[in-house]
């Protein structure tokens, strides 16, 4: 089977910068999941002896603790830096720095708007960063229930739509003195949609490899869908099934910002192998 | 016949407010026409001896300045302070405010951008307030030629159309990484051409009353003529023509935000009159 890979696929750079982190911190501990993809985590663990603490209940005062790509709230970090734990932050940038914008809005009285999903550990970061309650949220819908003050800053999860954050600041424009728009939405994740949308055009089957619970894989794998009706959503190559490249002549692949290219070489390997 | 005014029309708080400090201010001299309609210039010249000088030249060291409600460029003024002259301030705080926005939007390194006329005195004033050359546009169109840098601030001319800005700024949010957006619009002029919008659609004929010249004037005119075809435009009670009245019950009446009073009355009983 021909095999093409997508222009941009698979780890942005805050995911690779958080691993070669991880890598160079042996016998660490990451406080949550250090990227969403369980088969790196498990890697980190088997090779390096990196070690996942789900909640801070979890450190140890001898970890040398490791702040996952999506970073973790602000007490937390306070809790742990207080009790004179070794600290190495893998905090995205592009996550760092809603935070600061978040904390400097909130300090000088705006009161902040986060388009995201409260449920998302990135957002729980970003959010714990505003001195008055942040208001999350995932639609026009959701604002509406507010009542919109002077002044306002609106800041996104990085990974989310770009149309529906500009909805969303448009309303706030609308019902505000002074808007202060911030585009967080990191550019990575556009670039792995806008060459799967392409290539999902050009082959027969579509490959895109990701964890099962990825927000961003799944992403992947609709906008697929969409473009090539033939498109299989899997974890690793176990997933893949002789009988889906039945007649097929070209596969295309592309993979979530959270996997790891051991994992998508040896997918292309496989079908390659077909 | 029967008459009725708009709910909302004629002299906005800015008009008011400068038009008692010249009052105020006898034998002063204007910087400038101090709103946009000759004949309250002319009774302000002839009851308080208020002059009007078309520019600082023509401005005497013994003289009391006023400012005009658009405001003045900065170098004007200070120009005008360093001479030792006095000088009384007639600028509409809704332009104040737009004119202390860009000054401080400059300072921090945001790119400012207008939406307005630039030949507009209120424009000239408020542009001259930034550091490096503000951008003044009036339509998207204008916008593209530029390239949109990390950081931009927005504001309005006061009298501007409120979809249009919004446009602007969804342009400029999609083109930077931060957008500041102050809707600096001021809202009297929107509640006269509400009130005359739904007053047009009641009466057989509209008349309008106000300056040739005055932008909001024609703004008025036209929204009239979308909604009342028997729709005119006059200064004053001269312009009447008692033909316009044949076969007509109900006529509205609304007035620009520089037409004073005494001149609104004075339509009105001359219309009541036929």
């Amino acid at each position: 089977m021909k095999v093409k890979l997508a222009k941009s696929f698979g780890f942005c750079f805050g995911v690779k910068r958080a691993i070669k982190i991880a890598e160079q911190n042996q016998g660490g501990a990451t406080l949550g999941a250090l990227i969403h993809n369980q088969k790196e985590i498990d890697r980190l663990r088997e090779d390096y002896g990196v070690r996942l603490a789900k909640s801070i209940e979890e450190i140890a005062p001898n970890d040398r603790v490791i702040v996952r790509t999506h970073g973790i709230p602000k007490n937390e970090l306070a809790s742990l830096k207080s009790q004179d734990i070794s600290v190495t932050d893998a905090t995205c940038p592009y996550v760092t720095k809603p935070q600061k914008i978040v904390e400097q809005m909130s300090e000088e009285g705006y009161q902040v708007v986060i388009f995201g999903d409260i449920t998302h550990p990135e957002v729980k970061s970003v959010m714990s960063y505003a001195k008055e309650p942040a208001w999350v949220v995932g639609s026009i819908q959701e604002l509406e229930e507010y009542k919109i003050p002077k002044k306002v800053a609106l800041v996104s999860q990085t990974t989310k739509q770009r149309e529906k954050f500009f909805q969303i600041a448009q309303y706030l424009m609308h019902h505000s003195y002074e808007a202060r728009i911030f585009n967080t939405i990191c550019n990575a994740t556009f670039q792995n949609q806008d060459s799967a949308k392409e290539l999902a055009q050009e082959v027969d089957i579509m490959i895109v490899v990701g964890g099962l619970t990825s927000s961003n894989t799944k992403q992947l794998f609709e906008i697929c869908k969409r473009f090539c009706p033939d498109s299989y959503l899997i974890e690793d190559e176990k997933g893949l099934e002789l009988e889906w490249f039945a007649d097929k002549e070209i596969c295309g692949i592309t993979a979530g910002a959270s996997t790891p290219d051991w994992i998508i070489q040896k997918v292309k390997s496989s079908i390659e192998a077909i």
